[in-house]
């Protein structure tokens, strides 16, 4: 059974939208840009359609140069303006800015990302704060086909700080047993046979082949490459999907919830303000 | 082959103490204790003892009863007081207070337990700090065996805040594939059985069977209980030493690594404040 990312999105941006119009603030979202990174104007415009579709404001500061010290400078403007419900710096920024300073001066309650170490401790500690979005969102689709992770062995296949090591405290919090694989793993196979679960998050074309995974495993692939111009996720679709029970494809799997689950942040995150 | 907690602490003990006598100015431990806890008392002597007989000042600050202000206050002096190089925080401290917010008031410098949340995301982020003196010593156990963890399979049972969770970030960063397994791990055997090293940190006596692991595997038992007064930890010690290749017995394992390990982190923490 295919896993249809578009079809959950959709309906969570039905529930999302139905639930602002109920609200008698506006929410606004504010993307910062530093520099003219081409995917970055890319995912910039899918953020803005969808806040756009959701009566969301959306406030985009693209800057081509500017100093850190005015960059923090607007960041924490950003926190004081009672009018941003959102921040996000979109990744990367040029190296010679220190991300990870800029990133923590976002207030933890506009950090709709969840990138700031006050959001990353608390979901490490499994208390409530702001979950990045491609891990929530893989969440959710597991939620809508009632795949239940409690007790489930999950293997997650790579190990970056913005997406698998969020997954893999959220899952932990949510009672899985967790195994977190990458490319020191010796023996892929011997682990990936186990999973009820497998989860692969590396960019690494065709990395998950069907003698990889147990009979009606489910599998969710996050990776996003290009093969001669189309787009391919981690997994061997072809074949491994005859084997599995659930399979999320590429595109229209994974991809389509982060973005919606970014819009869910912000709601969330306006919540939060409000308390 | 059983691996001797008490020779490596003492190997590392005389090290530390050769390179203490080197420095010019004298290393100080505060340790605060809120309340007349019985385990804690005892923890605290051993820290005494060997702070003694490292040449390490010790202050152990007790009370009975204090405002969660002035103990903040207290906090907050000690950061500021410049011939203390470490501060912990003895837990577990009355419920009344809160000991998050507490511990996170340590300056991260002098913070030798790894507990404030800027050092636990240094060691997820993978980035220097100060690691929690359990994991540290578990590593330094491996290390003397020279049992190198890059690329084994690596589970460990139990995902508490205090041992399991660093220790799994901490091997992660060392390149092993890990596994979290827990009380609701459904088939325990099925992961365990795949572990080249075999962590259980649990509380539990007898948890860990023979069955449960596979030949040659390296067995650390980080569990402390008492069956009849008698001291024992989370493996069937005298059927899974037969069976493994290193294993480490409680007592006389991980227990003593640990406190020596906290003044390794006393000496790290004077190096951090020197630069």
């Amino acid at each position: 059974m295919i896993i249809d990312g578009r079809e959950v999105a959709y309906k969570i941006k039905e529930e999302i939208k139905n639930e602002i119009s109920l609200l008698s603030n506006k929410l606004t979202l504010c993307v910062v840009q530093v520099g003219d990174d081409e995917a970055s104007n890319i995912y910039i415009k899918q953020k803005e359609k969808l806040a756009n579709e959701l009566g969301i404001n959306f406030i985009h500061k693209k800057y081509n140069d500017i100093s850190e010290e005015l960059l923090e400078e607007e960041i924490i403007k950003l926190n004081e303006n009672k009018y941003i419900t959102g921040i996000i710096i979109q990744l990367p920024i040029p190296d010679k800015y220190n991300t990870n300073k800029l990133i923590n001066l976002i207030d933890p309650n506009k950090d709709v990302d969840g990138l700031t170490d006050y959001n990353k401790v608390k979901l490490y500690n499994n208390e409530e704060g702001i979950i990045p979005c491609t891990p929530l969102g893989i969440l959710e689709l597991l939620n809508h086909y009632n795949i239940d992770v409690k007790g489930k062995n999950i293997v997650i296949i790579g190990r970056s700080l913005l997406v698998s090591k969020p997954l893999f405290n959220l899952l932990l919090n949510k009672d899985a047993t967790v195994t977190m694989c990458h490319s020191k793993t010796v023996d892929l196979p011997l682990i990936t046979k186990n999973a009820d679960i497998l989860i692969s998050a590396t960019g690494k074309p065709h990395l998950v082949t069907e003698d990889m995974i147990k009979d009606n495993a489910v599998i969710i692939d996050v990776g996003i490459s290009r093969i001669d111009g189309k787009l391919c996720g981690d997994v061997d679709f072809e074949n491994v999907s005859k084997k599995a029970s659930y399979i999320t494809p590429v595109p229209g799997g994974v991809g389509p919830m982060t973005v919606i689950m970014l819009m869910k942040n912000i709601l969330n995150a306006y919540k939060k303000q409000k308390n």
